[in-house]
């Protein structure tokens, strides 16, 4: 196999980075299968038309269901939001095409259950949109866990926190609404924090949670599916409930012992996209920021006593995975580069006949974590993932 | 008044810092009254009167009964071991005397609230040791929190990191002995984190929390009541088990709404002594790093959108609590100082005929949170303050 | 015009630069003219032809000099090796081709003047690869100094840092080669420093200079014009002598009474490009490196006097240029969008009629105080720039 | 010996600085000589009677020469404004007094060579007050050149940036008068960069300079011989000539090959005392800044080739010079340690009968290159400290 024919769902943020990825792959990564970028799909004609154009898509089309039925294509890619991507990934599956799915997987764990055990038994690939594990920081960190570096890990503790809604009058967009959204915050930007702590320390054994909507009203959005919507009529404006989470926090314990704090916020001003974890292990500690996202921050207790501190390390070296690809050291790269990695990830299994990673598998866990969450706010209570 | 008798029971970390802070206050806030470090008072005859003259005590006595009961002493200054504290408080106040009591005031909250009555009963002022407090930039922090300037408080995180035993062969000294120590992590580094939180933030409506003693046992330190103990001898040394917390870590509900979440560890390797807050507004943010004692990072959403971002304030300017005392803007003061601002608090407080803050109260509120964590920990379950 | 067709010659180091901002312009930026990605010119037949594969040209050729002369190409771009700039600037300018040279513009000043009267008597536009001008931070800092908000200007420093040839073994690529780079850190590096000391301060009116080549000697490198190249046989392997300067440092005194600082050099262990710069005025500062290139620290004198400091802005705000084609704030960027910022400004700028900036007008400025650091370094005394 | 009598003349910012550390020596380095405050010495009575009881002196008097000629002083103590220095040394030496003289040493090359030549035909002890080489920061910096750890030493670069003279209607204070302070920002804030240069790196070959006074005239200062004196009478206050630099720069040769590069300035906005250096090195680099004194940033080009980046250490460990004698790993010390560390070494030399260090000769040497840049400045060229 030498092409990929993929068709994709969904248009705005996620499809314009998605986009980027496949048209970027061959020039960067040449070896990889090449992604051919044929079919587009919105629901609104004349919009994914053009979207199609500026994004280098070959064809659009209006009807997923058609698009998923096609003999054409080979893989589905899924960013419409969030409460359509079980029917789309159902319907796919069942159509024999390989799944990419962006996070969160589903609106419920049953949901994304039914997901992963459809997508299996198709025998399809299926590959959840997990990106931040493709920053080549994190590559290094999980080199650094995994291959013993930093010892027993005791500690992970991780922040997601924006700001871009801390203006009351913001108005309701879809993502503050549970029935579009499935959830705030927590579905949002925790999910991304848990997946990467599966990633790095391993599987959580038992969770405890606190949330809060800060606004428990907001203008109603005239267009409320955008992320950038601007908002409603002024003061006067008609109001609606949110019904998500604008913050959620939870402490973990990790199967292996180690312990963790988790927090995701939209309500922490000066942070327009602080995604940052800290890992204390009994040799040593890394530190990551995505807004400075070349950057790893190592401590080894072995240093030489006189100079134990802290490296900030730049990950652009050719020590570092994907460096290749890139730039020299000391040039940097950004956030759509999580991506290309992603895809490249995405191809390179599909090519070789495996799973890629992170997968439905991935999704699920994720899932299982969020919802324990959940319930853990809602019953007061310490829920053990065992329950889920 | 313009002299303050002091003596003072015991005479190592803390025994010096406040030695110095006394020594010192004269020259540096010379309006203050002045201390008279008159009697300095520890168990060893030979050590305490070697400690009284390197410190700078007139004076050294080994029973500190009879020290409480003199007629030319004001205040008792109580650094001994945590277990000690409250006898000696009791029996300074019985005795009239003015107290100064390193924190955490008491093993347990019943007793400090005992603590806090006698010295009420007995009229005389009270002070708890929460040196951080004192900071220039914790005092920038309570200036902006105070006067609105971050507007109504959504979050507030802190962490009390130390890795000074993630050596497994680090000895069984005092303070991991529950019965010495009354607690590990939590009484040590949490108890600030707490009282910060009071400082910054307000009271704590209740509290879930986890905790961990990730190393169990230990080898038997030959000398068992210094911080610097360098252990016992060796791999075969006998063992004796870790009665303290390493780690622990709780969510919280301020009874203002805000959210907290705090974690103190001695297993966070490459943190010496990270001591750090964050607090997020609807109309700003600040941060603070201990180890960074002197900035404080600030955040307003006001600024000009083209240039919003934390700013980094030296809390060094004419404008910052304390600087008139020190040097010019830009020359930074450490540690040691936050006890000499302390010092002045008390002594002014005496003078005025008011309470110093932190007082006995505020001693007693942080230990409500630390035994409401406590109980949370063993009970699994959030537990209120209205509980305690 | 909506369609500009190019052919460009070299395909390394800055030819991927140039292709990926080609083939990203329309994607991210719709409304600009598109680039049309037609002929890529180099020596190797085999090889070209791999490169314009992977590189997304249509059509590959080994000949520019055919390739300058055929009728259906509208630009040429030239990011060959330095010393063949001119000759192929000045084919391109006769044939009436559009020009877009990477920096330096030539290896000497008379040349750069020749080819900038060239592509102006041929009446093209023509633009020089100053790419650091492009990033979102720089043109913030622009924009604040152009707007007054840093009042008077007096001080620039700068420093662009490396450490790629730290090791003596390291083999003597092109880049050490004077009659191939004309210059070692000094065209390299310290030209974009004086390239962006023109954007922000302005004109400089005299300067003086030290200049080092550390090591002498290395070994012959196998293939001697990659940046990347690995090297000779070992310690055996026969050496060359490098002819280039390893670091220039110089002075500046600018025409409007600032101050300059500048450094250049490939021998700053720890460095891996560390393009860095800060400017001082009599309102406020700021402060930028290339390696955290999303960021400008900025400061005001007029911020309230008790929260003064350096702020860290994250450059990816609606507020900020160019930020509207990319991700949501705090979602960074990289090295390679500097390029597609550049080639948005030439095409811009041909579509509208007007030369783009930085053109060969801004090459000649840069390479005229190249040239006089140089003359200072070797006749040991101040030069102004009228001299030259 | 165990005794050292003082006296001291002057009792603004550097006597304070000094009292402080003769203080607090006996409490934290209890094996040192102990210092005692004896005399202290101005032109005020009342005010220096005043100083001398805040300070904690035991008398005052108001002729520096009767204090000179006393049987019972050891040590003359000279922080007077510096045109003072020579006069009074000389006599100290005469008097066979031994000598800790702030600097500058003195306002001309001249006078500190025939201070140096006074001193050690007396065969007194003297030092010179370059108090930064006593962070133990630097300290540590100094161990990693001396060591080899940093390999040949390529570069050194420091900055010294204020902004206390930023508004031109600061007055004209007497640090801003050549008659009284000898230079400005230069023998100020450069004096210690040399002097730190010296320390860590060697001897300067040669330099060349660049001055400028960016604000020629101001305010007449009501009290002219203070650092904050506030000033005149408004915009109509009657103006007098600034006749110091405002900011200097420089290049330099070292005698050993490395390049160095200097600016001290007391107009960079928002630098309130950056006093800051970075070494680079064939084995690594080093990077400090006094706001962050604490703080040694630290890079090996042999560490690992996935983890390499610059640490920060926090000098503060028990390998840390100095650290023993105050608080536990984490717990920063502040500018007026460095006074305190500076008088052990000045009281160690005394008792073990070998001259301090810095001493005169570190005094004149920095003395030297100071002059050698203002040479060049005025000659517009090179200049060799051979020259001088």
């Amino acid at each position: 196999m030498n092409k990929l024919r993929i068709g994709m769902i969904g248009y705005k943020f996620m499809g314009k980075a998605h986009s980027n990825a496949y048209r970027s792959l061959p020039m960067f990564f040449p070896g990889a299968v090449k992604p051919e970028m044929s079919v587009l799909c919105g629901r609104n004609g004349e919009a994914v038309r053009k979207a199609a154009e500026q994004l280098g898509w070959r064809e659009s089309v209006t009807d997923w269901k058609e698009l998923v039925a096609r003999n054409d294509i080979d893989l589905i890619d899924i960013n419409a939001p969030s409460d359509a991507h079980k029917e789309i990934a159902l319907a796919a599956a069942k159509a024999g095409k390989h799944i990419f799915c962006e996070k969160p997987l589903a609106l419920t764990l049953s949901d994304s259950r039914e997901m992963l055990q459809a997508a299996e038994d198709a025998g399809v690939r299926h590959m959840v949109g997990f990106n931040y594990r493709f920053s080549p920081a994190v590559r290094l960190a999980k080199k650094l866990v995994q291959s013993g570096r930093l010892g027993k890990i005791y500690h992970f503790r991780a922040w997601f926190l924006q700001d871009w809604i801390l203006d009351p009058e913001f108005p309701l967009v879809w993502r503050l609404q549970k029935d579009i959204a499935g959830s705030g915050s927590h579905g949002d930007l925790g999910a991304h924090l848990i997946d990467l702590a599966h990633y790095l320390v391993g599987d959580i054994h038992e969770v405890i949670g606190m949330s809060e909507t800060f606004i428990k009203e907001r203008p109603l959005a005239e267009e409320t599916t955008g992320l950038s919507a601007t908002g409603g009529k002024g003061k006067d404006a008609p109001k609606g409930e949110v019904t998500v989470d604008d913050a959620t926090l939870f402490l973990a314990r990790f199967a292996g012992g180690a312990l963790g704090s988790f927090e995701a916020t939209r309500f922490a001003a000066g942070h327009r996209s602080t995604n940052a974890f800290e890992i204390n292990g009994s040799l040593g500690s890394v530190r990551f920021d995505f807004e400075r996202m070349n950057e790893l921050e190592v401590y080894f207790t072995s240093d030489d006593e006189d100079v134990q501190g802290f490296r900030r390390v730049l990950a652009t070296d050719p020590a570092h995975e994907y460096s290749d690809a890139w730039w020299p050291p000391g040039h940097t790269i950004g956030f759509e580069h999580t991506f290309i990695h992603e895809v490249l990830e995405l191809t390179n299994a599909i090519a070789e006949g495996r799973q890629p990673v992170p997968n439905f598998r991935d999704g699920v866990k994720c899932q299982a974590v969020l919802e324990a969450v959940e319930r853990s706010v809602n019953e007061r209570r310490w829920v053990t993932l065992a329950e889920m």
